[in-house]
């Protein structure tokens, strides 16, 4: 797998689509497909392939790589008669790097040997910005020989690519990473309303507190477009609140205490109940000043 | 005062003691106050001169730095016939670096003014650690002019100095940055119990959270620790309990929503009241488990 | 179904027991039917009658009762091969008093229509005491004329019994039942923590409260109990989370935001998870002590 | 005291012009003293007397009864040159009604002590209809003689009225009252949303909810204005918010864990901050329909 290999890139949304492209551009033959045409010929303008279908795209696949929105998505497309294990050959490669059910993760992983398809959960954190800079987090799950067969690829796409466990442990670190960028969202929008209502110069304020303790990546990426209001995504309200049931499922499967992930998992299904599902995640900060009684 | 200055330093505790020490190192004349005898002496053999009283200290120094535990204790040492608004000269420096309520650090700045000492509030976030590295990030509330005179010395012993505005200012972000750093640590401890119920490779997982947007200076400096649950301070359960008790009075006042503030504030006060106050705040970690039913 | 009907009764538990003994005394032929041999044999004593299997008990009966743990054991009693709706008589009613999802609810309704079963939601409220005082209060879903069917038997074991809507219904207004249950346990268990870490006669406290707009029925039957630290159930932690996961659910599904109800779901698992299943759900009790740092 | 009592009455607001009113019908010769002028005509009007200054009133006053809103206004009332304290008779009883701070209960039992007037403090329960039906619940902190000497006037106003401690327990018990009260008026709240949500014929289920565990008076009293959303006080949001500030501080002050109290003392908060400080406090509901992105 170190040589050029033919991928079959299933999901050329958002983030599939600059993934599939460092692919191409790292000399990869790539066959793109997506359920909408679109993003095919712009993909295909891109340098890459028309992959036709699913079954018609890993049929001479090395490796299939996924990025779709939920479990059923991954799931629809993994199996069945038109899908990928039914139709991929005999030890090609499945990188999912969807963010899914751990469990569901797991049962794809069994499914996939049975159809002698070995299979890796490959999550990624970064964002639209993490994609198209080919700077993503990748948190990788399934047995050695397969997680360091997808290695080469994902350093394509991703900067810090670290094996995890077995087979699920991918998406189980994705989970608590949803908790923890959710959770680190809330407390900046708190901390900007709070600074605001004190008449403090918030600008210069987040500077400060990027320098300290108070230090992190939410800060410093969405920090300043909080600050103007600015919240087209980036990454949708909808989908982190799909990944937040994730996480509260599989904690409460484990008898985990998440108290601050449940709380800021109500906050944001509240930001979508009020119709924001298709801002940036960001946009808790619309809540903070709801609650405030700003803005 | 870009020249060498006289400096009289209150208070030379965990974190005073080292940024003491930089000002020695940088060609001060520092004189050290302390109530307690031995940090004293300690200073002194670092290259420091024992400062007497505080009367005694503040009666020729050009700045006087104050970095004590709570806003009574800036209180007692700065008002009063035995304190440095009586003794200083006038036109002398006072930079508090201690964490205090926003609005003792008004009326200090208020106090001083009448007693023509003029007065910053400089509270600094980044540790023990922070202190010795001189990296520290400092929230500077004062005159433009009176920070500017602050400027030197605090770039001996910080990294990111930021005026955030008028008297006062400094304290208010100090309070929004003990609130994300409390809220940051939960989420990170969170994350750590909800890894290992799941039998993920937890030292892998720290590594990969921290690449993508889940990263925060907490994570980077604090995840090891609570892996294997070291927990000697570092700042203390103790002094961040007190410093919750600023954020939440001080967002009630201005009636700034703080769900997870409010949370994370109930949780500490737990580990403190479960006897655990001498404990980094890290230590947030054993709520989770004891919760989770684990360790 | 006005005057004596053959009733199979199946789940003689805690609840079950005393509702089905009631039928009996009331003059109904009941066939008690229970996975272990013992309530069975108690229930013979008791002057109710063996009813042997599923299929054997439903076969003759007017009425079926259901009394059970969780959606699944409904769910398999009634469907299959084995089951009520294969072997009951055509025109037969069941009557569901577990506590189950709404979803589940209407699922059986719909097979129950096309088996010729028809099905009413009827879950309770009361506990143990209400079940043994034939005190419930019983919220009941399914159509006018199935409800108006039910009735004259849900009047022997319960109180208060209400139409509140078509199938899964009443186990609609459980869920909500079980929120605010849940959440007076715990705010009255913060209240007895709080007077005792005060000093305060709680005893005559508690007395003063019951009389003002505190009062309520949890702080009426459970209170002197848990001022005791009496904690034998009763109602079993263990349900109440089941019960929790299930309003939850059903609250994320609708978009409703239940700040409270997600906050003591989260303590009523970790009462859970620290080994407390079994105990009586003002077991909540323990926790907040065990947060205070006391008992 | 059990004869007839000259008693002077202070503040005859929401609450306190009915309990003067009871105490006049009561045969009780009754000063009445309001800040402003007109409660105190209507006062005169239902047959009690126009008692001029606090100072006049109190002189040939057996009883002091206050009824005021916060612990500033008792303070400023009974202490002074003009307060009761400096006017009142050696050995006249202070009845405070008022909802205060215990620790400003306790400072006035001294500051009495000191001036030779016995107090005791005694906040109510039941709200207005409670204060016109004289139906109030009374938690009354002070000595043995002292509650004995007010028990016959509270049982004028009042229908359970329980000596709880030493002074400032009445007030103690209040904030656990306020506690309760809050946190189940939001469960209530949660409860009717979540049902609305469900399509769910919400009076039948109110009901049914009422006559099993989740019963309480919260929900007998405001339940049926919150379906119609009648959210006229009754009880202000903005005295909630005072009352629910006394509470946490106690908690806090004592390592007393109140997770629900302090969840719902921010969802207070936000309600007051919205602008909706003088609606009555059932209108949480509005709250969590806008977390839900409803009404």
């Amino acid at each position: 797998m170190a040589g050029m290999s033919t991928v079959a890139f299933i999901g050329l949304g958002i983030m599939g689509a600059p993934m599939a492209k460092h692919l191409v551009d790292a000399g990869h033959d790539v066959l793109g497909v997506n359920r909408s045409r679109e993003p095919v010929e712009r993909f295909v303008e891109a340098g890459g392939r028309d992959g036709g279908t699913v079954a018609e795209a890993v049929a001479d696949a090395d490796v299939v790589i996924t990025m779709l929105p939920d479990s059923p998505d991954v799931t629809a497309v993994a199996l069945g008669a038109d899908g990928i294990y039914a139709n991929a050959k005999k030890g090609a490669l499945h990188i999912d790097c969807s963010t899914i059910r751990p469990d569901t993760a797991r049962e794809l992983a069994e499914a996939g040997a049975s159809a002698g398809i070995r299979v890796v959960d490959a999550p990624v954190s970064g964002g639209e910005a993490g994609a198209k800079e080919a700077a993503l987090s990748i948190m990788v799950g399934g047995s050695d020989d397969d997680v360091a067969a997808a290695r080469p690829l994902l350093e394509k796409v991703g900067k810090t690519i670290v094996h995890v466990g077995p087979p699920g442990s991918g998406q189980t670190v994705k989970a608590a990473n949803q908790l923890i960028v959710a959770g680190t969202l809330e407390l900046v929008a708190e901390a900007i309303v709070f600074l605001e209502a004190h008449g403090v110069a918030t600008e210069a304020a987040l500077e400060v507190l990027g320098g300290g303790l108070a230090g992190s990546t939410v800060l410093a990426r969405k920090g300043a477009g909080m600050l103007v209001r600015e919240f087209s995504p980036g990454f949708r309200v909808d989908l982190h609140h799909k990944d937040l049931g994730i996480v509260t499922a599989a904690a409460r499967e484990r008898g985990v205490a998440i108290p601050l992930g449940a709380h800021v998992a109500q906050l944001v299904a509240a930001l979508r109940a009020q119709g924001h599902g298709d801002l940036d995640h960001s946009a808790l900060l619309k809540l903070v000043e709801q609650l405030s009684g700003r803005g």
